[in-house]
C-alpha cells in the first residue's frame, strides 16, 4: 500500500476495491454450505467468551453500571454492521480488555467528581465517544492508515503478545481469586466458609487446567493416530466448544455434595429482568426524547464535554492502532489473499459505530486480536478443506476412466479453477502454479507423465494435500453469523451462567496460547532458551531463515530489546491511571523502529528479523533455493492435511521466496514429455544427493519425512 | 533354552554360566562410576513407593499385622540377597500386589478359625511359607524353567498388562477414597467433614494429575528442545523422583489455610517406636527361643500345618510364573544381553528367600513386573552414555590429530573393544559389526574414508548416536544398591511420610503407563482403534513387520482374544477367595498357545504374531530386506539418542530380521577404498530412488527423517 495522505483517497480505494467483491463475499460464503459453521462456532466462542468476561470485569469496576449483557450487545451490534457493510470481512469486532481498563479509568473519574457522578456517567462516556469519533473520522479521511506499512512485524507481533500476556494475566488473577470471598458477595455464605473456599479453588484448579489441556488436544485432532477421520475432523473444528461443554458438565458432578455456589459461576442479570436495561441511555429515554437528543447527555456540565476530549484521544489512538493492527494480522502475506485490504473504509465505520455505543450507553467495539488472525486461519482450513473435496471428486472421476497423470491433473486444474472467486489474477496464478508444480514433482516421482495411473500406487486422498496451495474462504457470513450468535448469547444468559468462572479461565489461557504459533518474536524468545545443539529445529520448523542469514548474537540482541519493551508495555498498564497510555508506547515503535534501531543493527539484519515494506530489499533469486524450499513447502500438507496449521507459522519474510520458486516456470505442462519428466526427477534426487552432509543432516529441508520419502 | 528335565541339571548350568562373570558383575557396576546413580534411583523409586503403598493396603487389611515396615524390610532383606548371590541381578524382587492379595486371604481365613485367629496369622503364614519353599525347590531342581519358552510373548506381555491394569484399579480407587472417610479414622475430625473432605479430594486430583503429567513429561527430557543438554539429561533421569519431591514441596503451600490432615499423607508406624516390631517372630521371640524353633510356629494346630499346603500351592505357580517372566522380561531378546540368564538358580534361591521371610514373620518378596524390564531399560540408556562418551573421547582425539574417517573408526573400534566386559563372543561380535556397518554408511554419505574428516562438516557429537548399538550394563551393583535405598526408607520413614497419598496415586498410574510401551498386545489394542489411512504410522514407529505379513482380521482377531482373555483375568482378581487363582489362569495359556490357537489361527501367522522358539521358523534371507531395515534401524537413535528408549519398544521377531543385515557382510574395513565406499552410497541412494512410490509413501523406512536426510 503506497502512503498517500489525498483526503477521502484511502476510503475511495477502499470502497471500489471491496465493491467489487461485495456479491462474491456473499455467494462464496453460502456455498460453502454446512462447513462455514466450524469456523463460525470457533470464532463465536473466541469472540463471545472473553466478552462476557470483560463483562463481568465492568460491572465489578463499574459498580454495575455496565455489565456482560452490554458487552455482549455492543459486540453483536458492531459485528452485524461490520460484517454487512464493512470492507474487510475477515477482521472481528469485539469488547476488547484496553476498552474495559479505559471505561473503569472513566468510571473512577466521573466517580471522584460531584458533577458527574456515576448517574452521568454514561452520558458523559457518550460525549467521550462522540469526540473519539470525530478523530477517528479525521484519521481516515486524512489517510492516516496508509502508514500502516510502518508498524512492521515488531509492533505487530509485540501487541499481540501483550494481549496474550493480558489474557494469561486474567487467566492467573482469576484462578487465585476462586480461593478469595469475591468483593460484593456476602461473606457468611456457606460457600465462602474457608474450607469450602478452599475446596472452590481446588476445583478450580481441576475444571481450568482441564479445560485448557483438553481444548490444546482437541485441536490437533487431526493428526491423532486414533479415531476415525469424521470424529478427528469434528473434533479438530468444533473440539473447543464441546470440551467447554463437556467441563460445565463435569462441574455439576459434586451436585448435591457441594453447596450451589460451589464452582462458581458466570454472574449476570438476567436480560429478562426489569432492572437490565435501566442504564440503557436509548432505551430508557425513548419514550420521552428522541434518540439524538437524550436529556442525560445534556445533563452533562460543557466543561466536561470539552474535558472528554482528553480521554477521546487515548482512546482513539488505541481503536486506531488497535483496528488497524487486528486487521493487518488477519491479512498476512502467508495467507495469500485475493481480495483487498480495506483499512480507512474500515476505520471510517469504525467511527460511526463508537457514536452509535456512545448514545446507546454501551462500550464500543472494535477489532479484537488474536480472534482476528484466528478466524482468517479457521477459513485457511475450511477452504482447504472444500477445494480438497472439489479437486478429489474431479481427479477420481477422472482415474475411473484409466486417465494419465496428465489427465488428471488437467481436471484438477480445471475444478480449482471454477472454485476460485474471484478468479486468479492473469499476473500471479499463484495457487494454479503451485498445483502445476507440485504436479510436475508427482509426476517425476511415479515416473509416468502420461500413462494411466496406476491406483494401487497413487493414493490421491494422500497426494492431494501435497498439491494445495494455502488459500482463505474469504466472505462475509462467518462473521455475521458469529456476531448474530454473541448477540443470541443475550437471550441464552440463562443457560451461559451454568458455565463456571474457573472454565473460563482455562479458556483464557487456551487463547493465550493458541495466539503464540506464528508470533515470530515468540519464537525468537524460546530460540534463546532452546539448546544450540537444536537450534537447527527451529530452522526446520519454522523455516526461520533468519537463523541462517543473521548471527546468533543480533539475534539474541533484537529479541531481548523487544522482550524489554515488552515487559515496559506490560508493567504500564499495571499503573493505575497512566495505564491508557499503552498505546502510546506501541505507536512509539514506529520512530524506534524507523530511526533508532537502524543504529545498532545492521540494515540486512533488520531486514530480515523485521522486514519493513519502506526499506524492502529486492527479493532473492529463485533458482538457487527454491526446489528444494518448495519440496519442504509442499511438504508442510502432507498427512491428511493435519500439518495445515503448521504452515502459517511461518514468517512473512520466508513466504516471500519460498512462495514463488516455479521448477519450470515458464514450460506449459501439456508439452512436458513423460520421459523429460522422469529426467526432472532424477536431477531433484540428484540436486538432493549434491547438498553436502552438513546440509542434508541439518538443513532446514531435510525435516519432512513424506515429502523425501515421497520424491525419493 | 532346551528343555531339560535332569535334576539339578538347569542349577548347575546357570551357576556356571553366571560365576564366569561375577567377578566383572562387580567390577563393571563400580566402573561406571557416578552414572550408576541414575538407574539406581529410578529403580529405587519405582520399587519403594509401591512397597509402601502396598504396605499401607495390607495393614488395613491385616488390622495392622502387617505395615509398610514389614513390607520394606522384606523387599530390601530379599533385594541384597539377590543382589549378591542371586543369578541374573537385572532382576528386581520386591513385596507384589499378588502377594498381598494372598496374604489379605490369609488373614481372613486365620480369622474366621478360632484355633488360629489374628494371634497364629503370621505363624501360619511361616508354615504356608515353608510350604511353598518345598515348592520350589522342587520345581527348581526338577528344572521346570526350562519350558519358561512355552511362555511365549502372549502369556507375558498379558500378564505385563494384567499388572498395569491392577497398577491403574488402585490409582483410581486411591483417588477416590480421597473423596471419603478413611476407615480406620475418626469420622468426626475437622478434616472430614463434608467440605473438607470435598476439599481433599480436589486438592488428591490436582496432586496426582500434576505428578503423573510432569513425570510423563520429564522422562522425554531429553528429547525437549529447551535446556542445556545437561539439565535434560538430568531431568530425563532423575525427573521422577524430583517431580514427587517438587509435589510435595507443592502440597505443603495450603499449610495453615487447611488443617493438618489435608492434604493426607502416608500412614505408618514409626519404625523406632515400641510397638513397630511386635510382629516380627524373630525378634519377639530371640530372647527366648531360638530362630528355628520360634514358640508360635509351635503353637499352630497340626491340621493347619498340613492344610498350609493349599495357600502354598498357588503361592508357589505365582511365585514361579511371576518370577520367571519378570526375570524373561529383563532379558528380552532386543536388549542384546552378553551373560546368560539363571531361572532355575534363581528360583531355588528363592525358595531360600521365602523361608527366611516366613521365619522372619513379613511376606516375602520375588520377582516384579514392570520394575525388572524398566531396571533393564533404564541400564541400556546408562550403558549408551557412557559408550557414547568413550567413543566421542577416541574419535575426538583422532580427530584432533586431523585424521581420515577410517583412522576415527579405528580408534573408535578400539575404545568400544575396550568398553566390553565380557569381551564379545567372536561367533557374533554383533556390536562391532553394527558399529563397521554405520561407520560405513557414514562414510558412504561422506564421499570420502580416507581423506582428513572435514569437521566442519562432520559433526561427531550427533553422528555417535547412530554409531551405537544397543548395550546393556549388566552388573550387580545398582540393583545392590537400590535394595539398600529401600531398607534406609524404613529408617527415613518419618521423611517419606511427607509424602501425600495422592502423590503416591498420581505415581501408580504413572508405572502402569510407563509399563505400555514395548507391550505388543498393547500396541494391537491401540491399532484397533487406529483411523485405517493412519495403519502405516504403527508399522513405522514400532516396525511392527507383522502388519505387512498377517492379514488385519486375522490380528484383530488374534488380540479381540487376548483382550477378552485379559478381561478374565482381570474380573478374577474381584472375586473375594478364588482370585488367588489368577496365577492358574496364566499358566493355562501355555496349553492354549500350544494346541488351541493352532486350530484357530494360520501357523505362519500365529509365528509372526507371537513367535515360539520351540516352533521357530529359519530367519528370513536377509539380502531382500536388511539395506532398507539397517538404515530404518540406524536411525533410531539419531538426535543425541533421545530415541534411545524407542529402539525397544519394537517386537522380538522383528528385530531377529533387523539386527542382523550387513551391508558388507564379509569385507573388512580396511580394504575398502574410498571410490567404492562412494559407489556404495551411491546404490543405496539408487536403491532408494527404485523403490516403488507406495513403498516410498507409506512404507515403514521412510520415517525416519533424520536417516534420510542424513544418507541423501
Amino acid at each position: 500500500m503506497e502512503e498517500s495522505f489525498v483526503p477521502f483517497r484511502g476510503i475511495k480505494n477502499d470502497l471500489q476495491g471491496r465493491l467489487a467483491f461485495y456479491k462474491k463475499d456473499w455467494t462464496g460464503g453460502f456455498s460453502a454450505g454446512l462447513s462455514i459453521l466450524a469456523p463460525t462456532t470457533y470464532i463465536f466462542f473466541a469472540s463471545a467468551i472473553p466478552v462476557i468476561s470483560f463483562g463481568e470485569q465492568l460491572e465489578r469496576e463499574t459498580d454495575g453500571a455496565l455489565t456482560a449483557v452490554q458487552t455482549l450487545a455492543s459486540t453483536a451490534v458492531c459485528g452485524i454492521i461490520h460484517s454487512i457493510i464493512g470492507g474487510q470481512p475477515l477482521l472481528i469486532l469485539g469488547v476488547a480488555e484496553p476498552t474495559v481498563i479505559m471505561y473503569t479509568f472513566m468510571f473512577n473519574f466521573a466517580n471522584s467528581r460531584p458533577e458527574l457522578g456515576s448517574k452521568l456517567y454514561l452520558a458523559w462516556t457518550s460525549w467521550v465517544c462522540v469526540w473519539t469519533a470525530l478523530l477517528l473520522f479525521l484519521l481516515s479521511v486524512l489517510g492516516a492508515c496508509s502508514i500502516i506499512n510502518r508498524f512492521t512485524r515488531l509492533a505487530g507481533e509485540l501487541f499481540g503478545l501483550l494481549i496474550a500476556m493480558l489474557f494469561m494475566q486474567q487467566a492467573i488473577k482469576g484462578l487465585i481469586d476462586e480461593f478469595r470471598i469475591p468483593e460484593r458477595e456476602d461473606p457468611n455464605a456457606v460457600e465462602f466458609q474457608l474450607s469450602w473456599r478452599f475446596a472452590n479453588g481446588m476445583f478450580a484448579i481441576v475444571l481450568s487446567f482441564g479445560l485448557l489441556l483438553t481444548a490444546l488436544k482437541s485441536r490437533k485432532a487431526r493428526s491423532w493416530r486414533y479415531g476415525s477421520g469424521w470424529v478427528r475432523g469434528f473434533l479438530a473444528d468444533y473440539g473447543v466448544p464441546l470440551m467447554v461443554l463437556v467441563w460445565t458438565g463435569l462441574s455439576y458432578i459434586p451436585t448435591g455434595t457441594a453447596p450451589t455456589g460451589i464452582p462458581r459461576r458466570l454472574f449476570s442479570p438476567n436480560p429478562w429482568s426489569a432492572g437490565a436495561y435501566k442504564n440503557w441511555t436509548v432505551i430508557k429515554v425513548l419514550p420521552t426524547y428522541s434518540l439524538l437528543h437524550p436529556k442525560e447527555m445534556l445533563d452533562v456540565p460543557v466543561l466536561y464535554i470539552i474535558g472528554a476530549f482528553i480521554p477521546a484521544t487515548m482512546i482513539a489512538v488505541l481503536y486506531y492502532f488497535d483496528h488497524s493492527v487486528a486487521s493487518q494480522l488477519a491479512q498476512q502475506k502467508e495467507f495469500n489473499l485475493r481480495k483487498p485490504p480495506s483499512f480507512h473504509y474500515d476505520l471510517l465505520l469504525l467511527g460511526f459505530m463508537v457514536i452509535l455505543c456512545g448514545l446507546l450507553g454501551i462500550p464500543p467495539a472494535n477489532g479484537v486480536i488474536p480472534q482476528s488472525p484466528m478466524h482468517t486461519r479457521s477459513l485457511a482450513t475450511l477452504k482447504h478443506q472444500l477445494l480438497r473435496r472439489k479437486l478429489l471428486a474431479a481427479a477420481r472421476k477422472r482415474m475411473s476412466e484409466n486417465a494419465s497423470l496428465g489427465q488428471v491433473y488437467a481436471s484438477m486444474k480445471e475444478a480449482y479453477q471454477q472454485a476460485q472467486s474471484p478468479p486468479i489474477p492473469p499476473a500471479t496464478k499463484q495457487g494454479l502454479k503451485e498445483l502445476k508444480d507440485s504436479t510436475l514433482q508427482m509426476a517425476a516421482r511415479l515416473g509416468s507423465f502420461n500413462a494411466p495411473v496406476d491406483t494401487t500406487v497413487f493414493d490421491i486422498e494422500k497426494e492431494i494435500d501435497n498439491l494445495l496451495p494455502v488459500e482463505v474462504k474469504e466472505q462475509r457470513l462467518s462473521n455475521l453469523l458469529q456476531a448474530v450468535m454473541v448477540g443470541l448469547c443475550i437471550g441464552a444468559m440463562p443457560l451461559i451462567k451454568k458455565i463456571p468462572t474457573s472454565v473460563l479461565w482455562g479458556y483464557f489461557a487456551f487463547m493465550a496460547i493458541e495466539s503464540l504459533p506464528g508470533n515470530q518474536f515468540w519464537e525468537r524468545i524460546l530460540l534463546i532458551f532452546t539448546a544450540p545443539s537444536r537450534r537447527y529445529k527451529v530452522l526446520e520448523d519454522y523455516h526461520a531463515t533468519f537463523l541462517e542469514t543473521v548471527p546468533f548474537k543480533t539475534i539474541i540482541m533484537f529479541t531481548l530489546f523487544q522482550a524489554g519493551y515488552l515487559l515496559v508495555c506490560f508493567g504500564i498498564t499495571w499503573i493505575p491511571i497512566a495505564g491508557v497510555l499503552f498505546p502510546l508506547m506501541i505507536m512509539l515503535l514506529v520512530p524506534v523502529r524507523q530511526y533508532m534501531l537502524p543504529q545498532f543493527f545492521k540494515g540486512p539484519h533488520l531486514q530480515d528479523l523485521d522486514a519493513a515494506e519502506y526499506e524492502e530489499i529486492p527479493a532473492m533469486p529463485f533458482n538457487s533455493t527454491t526446489d528444494i524450499e518448495m519440496l519442504s513447502r509442499r511438504a508442510s500438507f502432507a498427512d491428511d492435511g493435519e500439518m495445515l496449521d503448521g504452515i502459517f507459522t511461518r514468517g512473512r519474510g520466508e513466504i516471500k521466496r519460498a512462495c514463488s520458486g516455479p521448477i519450470l516456470a515458464s514450460e506449459e505442462l501439456k508439452t512436458v514429455e513423460g520421459p523429460q519428466v522422469a529426467d526432472r526427477g532424477g536431477s531433484v534426487t540428484r540436486f538432493r544427493g549434491d547438498l553436502s552432509p552438513r546440509q542434508a543432516s541439518k538443513g532446514p529441508f531435510t525435516s519432512k519425512p513424506s515429502h523425501l520419502g515421497k520424491t525419493g
